[in-house]
Formats: C-alpha cells, structure tokens, sequence
C-alpha cells in the first residue's frame, strides 16, 4: 500500500482529540499530561499495526522503528498550554503515514518519532536537548514547570513505558514537517517552504535604575525617570540596527516591569527583556554589541545605572545542503514554481538533530500566521501537499544514504 | 505666653510616637488607623489644655477653636502607608502653637485643625473634600480603600467624638505651612517657599491595542506591536509639548501594563497611564490636546488602535493674594532675601480651602526632596523658622480680617 493521504488526516484528526479543549479544533495537551500520554500509547499502537517496533526512551520519546540505518521523520506531540491541532502533531502523523508507507511498500527504511517536550514546560525542546546531548539527563531531571512539578516526577509518570535512549548512529538523517506559524507562505501565496536555517535566539534582561520620586514635586531637569530611559533606549536602538539586520532579523521588547508602577510616582525602575533572532551568529554578536552600546549610552546620558543580566543564547542551525535539495526537487515536481526557501524563525526539533545527523525541514502555510492558539489551521489540501512532498524527498534521500 | 519653639519641636516628637515605625523618622499612621484615632485623641487634649474648643466633624477632621471669625491654620496629621514624621503633621503642630500663642497672648483668634484622610486612603483630600463641599458625605462614605473597607465603616470607628459640620463662615481664611517634599528649596538655598498656585492634575488611561504574535515567527514589517507604539508615542509627545510647557510643568507616564508581557510574544496590548500638572488650567488643556492628537497620530502610522480613558482633572487654585503678601512680608523680615514663590507641584488640603475663604501656604525645605518615605526629614532650624515666619503672617492677616 502507498501513501494515503485520508489514513493520515483520519489519523490527525484521532491525534486531536487527545486534549481537545477550546475553541475550534484547539487542543490542551502538555508533555506528560494525561492528553500526553494517552496520546503517544495511542500513537505507539499505531506505530505496531503498521509493523513498526514502538520505543519509548527515558525522556518518553516515543520513535516507530524501521530496521538499521533509516531515515527518520517526525516532529512533537506535545501541545502549549493552549494549543492548535497542528503544530507538531502535523509532523508526527506525516512522520508515521510516510514510515508505513515504506514499510508496505517494502522501499528504504523510514522510522517515525514524537519527540516529548518541544513546547518547553521543562526547558527549551526537552526531549530532543536529552536525546541530542545538548542537556545532560540528570541536569534535565532537576527542571521544574511554572507549578513547581520537576521532570523526574513528571517523566515517572511513564516509567512503565521507557526503555534506553537509542544509538543516534541508527538513523541516516531527520526531516520534519511543520506548519510555518507565521504570515510569509500565506502573503506569498507560496505555499510550501523548505529551511535552509533555524534561526539562533539571543535573550537578556536588562535593568535601568533611577530614581524614584514624586511625580508633582520633582521637576522635568532632575528627574531620573527609567521609563523614559526605556523609550530613549529603544527609539536609539532601532536606529542603530537598521545598518546591521536584514529583512529576516526580527527583535523584541515583549516583557517590561516599571517601579513602583504608579500613576503618581516617577519610574525608578525598570526591568525588560531584549529578544534577538537571526540565523547567522555573526549577526547575532553585532546586535548585542549594539544593543550594550545602547544601553551604556543611554545610562551616561540619563543618570541612570544600567545592569545587563547574561545572554542566553541558541545557536542558529543551518539545514543540511543535501535534505535542502531533496525537498526543493520534491517541491518542484509536485508542485512547480509554488515553493520558496525561507528562515525559521521558530525554534523546532530539527535545530537539535542538525547537530548529530543531516536534517531538513518543510513548512506548510499558516492561516493568519496563528499558532500557539486555539485557532491555529491550515487547509487539509496544503497538508495532503507537504505529506506527498514530504514522502517524496524521504524516498529519495533514504535511497541515497 | 509667646510662640514657644522647643513646645512646638516637642510636640512634633510626640505626636511621631503615635504610629513610629521603619527606619529613622518613620511614621505609619493611616487614616482612621489605631494610631491615627489615638493621635487625634492626643491632639484634642493638647487643644483642651491650651485653653481652646476641640471639635470633630463626622469625617473626624478635628478643629481646635478660637472665638468666632478666627483664622484657621493647619494640615493633616493623618500619614501615607509609609510616611515620614512631618508631611502634614508639621502643618498641624504648628497650628497648634501659634492658636495657642495667640490665645495666650489674648491676640486676635486662630484656630487650629488636622483635617482627616489628606492622603487619600479613600479618594484625594477627603476630609478637606467633604466638608468643603466638594464631595458629598452619601458618594464618599461608598468609597473603598485598597482592601475593601468602606469610608463610611472606618468614619464609624471615630463615631464617638464626632460632632456637626461647621460652618465655613466662623473662619476669615486658612494657613497651611507644609513641607515642600521637592528639590528646589535645597537646591536654591532659599529655604522659605511661598505658595503662589497650588497645580492642577490631569490623569488618564491610554490603551494600544496592536496584535499579539510569535516573536520569531512575525516579521518586523507585518508587526503591530503595542510596546514599539508607546515608545513612539512618548518620544514624539515629549518633543510636541516643547513648544507649551514651563519649567514648572510636569508629566509623567508612571503605569505601563503589557500584555501578555512575555519575552517571546510581540506585545499585543499596552494600557498606560499619563498624568501632567501645571498651575495654569489653559496651559493643561493644550496639553490634553496634544496628547490626544499624538495617539491618535500614533495610532494611525502604527497600526494600533488607541482606546482614550477619561480625564480626571483637579483644578488649579491660586493663593489669594494678600496672604501670599502677608506671607512674603513676614519671611523678608525673618529671613531677608532667603525665600521665594513657588507654585506647588503636589495637592494640599489648601487647594479645597481656597474655594471657599483666602487661603496661603507657606513651604520649608525636604532634604534631599524626599517625601512619603520613610527617611523624609528637615533640619530642625528651619522647622522652627517656618513656625515664625506662620506665626508672624498669621498675627498680621488675623488683625486685619
């Protein structure tokens, strides 16, 4: 039997209603939740009638074995809090339709995988950060969620199911299907994408201090206002990067936390993130020189003191030349002139298996760039189209490894 | 017996006891608080002792009186959640000395009073408020404090001392000498400020609303970023007011409130607040304009829509002028050349007296320009000669009334 494409949307259509909460065809389904692990026995069972091994690792990353050296594909099931019915589930029921498709049709080894945690309740992409070396297990156990639970008694909760982590050397390469969650395929009308990089992420919290006084009584030229070093400081910074980024960077100020925060009261406070992506690390390192000139600048201009916490960084990850081209000749056949190479600007699996084998990735369009909420969708005709495409390229780069 | 300094500088102490609290000076001493009913308590025994009427309104203002058509002069004696031991107490004591100074010397009646609420647990000058008519007794005793109690339990606390409203006709007018809780008395070395304008306020929530999004999935160009909005809101306002403010206009954006205010999210809604003061009614006005014009401005360039609360307003008020003369004429002969007019950039309970008889108020110097803290304080030297330069003033404006 060949790929089939109804067997795959019946079966995300099972997948969703694991956790289905909300709005549309929202879904409620964090790592380790009930949802989550009735959803991956679920998924394990379908992995056996399709004649794959099923295996849990410690972690719960749940893989769908072929025999040695397969390609794998696959994605997450896990959801956000509040979550879409795509997101990374897309990726794993494309991961298992294509993987049983081989296996009927007796083609080159494809072995599928829901990788646990993407969505970060723990960490960053817990399950592919253990899997891939970047976060040792014992460290990874000692993280907690916003309610205080930490890994260790979460990932308990499936111990009757974990076996070892698996040899990363059984498997040739990665490829991973996703929706976009942002607005580019759609507003191109293009509406596939093939990766050529993760973007990397810089993070920082930056602290102006001032001082703190009455908003009647303290005049203009002595005030010492850190909201106002605030907006100096992001007026002057765009300005400064336009020499720097290109139409891909993109950067935040999404978290501020003035004090005392009063109507009455001038800021002496203030604390905000500062978020930065770009896929190249050079890029990266200018804007953060920037953005730390700034932030002196403004301090010695405004007397205020300016405390610039760690950068946390993820480093951005390149897709393999090699996956790149599968993908894009797979696009082109089936759909000619339809397709463009892009960025992501959102962080995914794949970023963590480039670093241990050759991986590449396919985005199918989001309806308004949503995700990360109840309304997320795409059209079933756009995700029948990055299945085949997806299946296409997995044939021909597993036939090749 | 003549004005007695070191009584004065005594009383003040005591009256600190009453409520002692944090570090140096500190004072606790809400309104309707233990320590505010019991400090009451003291000052109508110090009122009986000297010889003069003492009488609590409903409110719990307390008034120590003098024949009929006395002068008034006062403050509050009621602190902020963390206050410092002069504020309004300084105001009252001194009331106190030169009522009974002048009693003593069988001059011309004063009066005294400690007005109830000043720092507005319930609403603004509530005491002053109320019994200037400006608020009524039924809409203020429905007001609320932070935890939930209402004015009208709390007034119930005081219920056995409290007498009638008196009429604002057995008073010829009203002194208040106040600390100046700002930077410029210290700062010019001129340690006497006499009140010409008490400012007025104007305050109110402004709301943009952009669209929240994915931090690395949404590129610069599509994004209608509520934080980026306020930031240009605020520059550009900062540069239009140039053109109408004084050195003695204030503005301040004091509360910003993002949402969702997450590091990774593209803020999708920001509700802040705007507050500006000047002494002259036209000039906030213009400058209302001005703020208006700006967000919506703002609003249309950025994509946001700008939701525009009420104005709240306070009025100005302006000293009457023969007791700003009075004033000025008894500090030149004090203290030649080492004073100056000033406007008020806070409220005081005078801003309501001056609405229904000539009112004056008389500032000494805040160290460091602190207020409402803790370590709020003045040298004692010049606590006593803003008690001459009252007493004086009040001498002379209470014979010729």
């Amino acid at each position: 039997m060949t790929l089939d494409p109804q067997r795959f949307l019946d079966d995300l259509h099972v997948l969703r209603s694991f956790g289905a909460s909300g709005v549309g065809k929202g879904v409620v389904r964090q790592a380790y939740s009930d949802a989550d692990i009735a959803a991956r026995r679920w998924l394990a069972g379908r992995i056996e009638e399709a004649g794959l091994e099923p295996h849990f690792d410690p972690l719960g990353n749940l893989f769908g074995l072929a025999g040695e050296n397969s390609l794998l594909v696959g994605s997450h099931s896990d959801s956000q809090p509040e979550g879409g019915w795509l997101d990374g589930a897309l990726g794993v029921v494309a991961g298992l339709e294509i993987a049983r498709a081989a296996k009927d049709a007796g083609g080159p080894p494809v072995s599928c995988v829901s990788f646990q945690d993407e969505e970060g309740r723990f960490g960053v992409l817990t399950g592919s950060d253990v899997w891939t070396g970047k976060l040792a297990l014992e460290k990874a156990d000692g993280l907690t969620d916003t309610a205080g639970s930490t890994l260790a008694d979460m990932r308990a909760r499936m111990a009757d199911l974990a076996g070892d982590f698996l040899p990363h050397g059984r498997f040739t390469g990665f490829l991973e299907m996703h929706i976009e969650q942002g607005p580019y395929l759609e507003e191109t009308g293009l509406g596939l994408g093939v990766v050529t990089d993760i973007v990397g992420i810089r993070d920082m919290r930056i602290t102006f201090e001032g001082r703190q006084n009455h908003a009647g009584t303290t005049p203009m030229h002595l005030r010492r206002d850190a909201f106002q070093a605030l907006s100096v400081f992001n007026t002057e910074l765009n300005s400064r990067f336009a020499g720097v980024v290109t139409a891909a960077t993109v950067w935040t100020i999404g978290h501020v936390a003035l004090h005392p925060n009063a109507s009455s009261v001038v800021p002496g406070r203030v604390e905000f993130s500062m978020q930065w992506r770009d896929a190249d690390a050079g890029r990266l390192a200018r804007m953060e020189t920037l953005i730390k000139e700034t932030a002196q600048d403004v301090s010695a201009d405004h007397g205020v003191t300016a405390l610039l916490g760690p950068v946390m960084g993820i480093e951005p990850a390149a897709m393999d030349a090699r996956f790149q081209a599968g993908l894009a000749a797979a696009a082109e056949e089936l759909a000619p002139g339809k397709w463009q190479k892009m960025p992501s600007g959102a962080l995914h699996d794949a970023a963590n298996l480039a670093t241990v084998m050759p991986a590449g990735m396919l985005f199918v369009p989001s309806i308004g760039g949503i995700s990360h909420a109840f309304d997320e969708d795409t059209d079933e005709a756009d995700l029948v189209l990055g299945l085949q495409v997806l299946d296409r390229a997995a044939r021909s780069l597993a036939v090749l490894t």
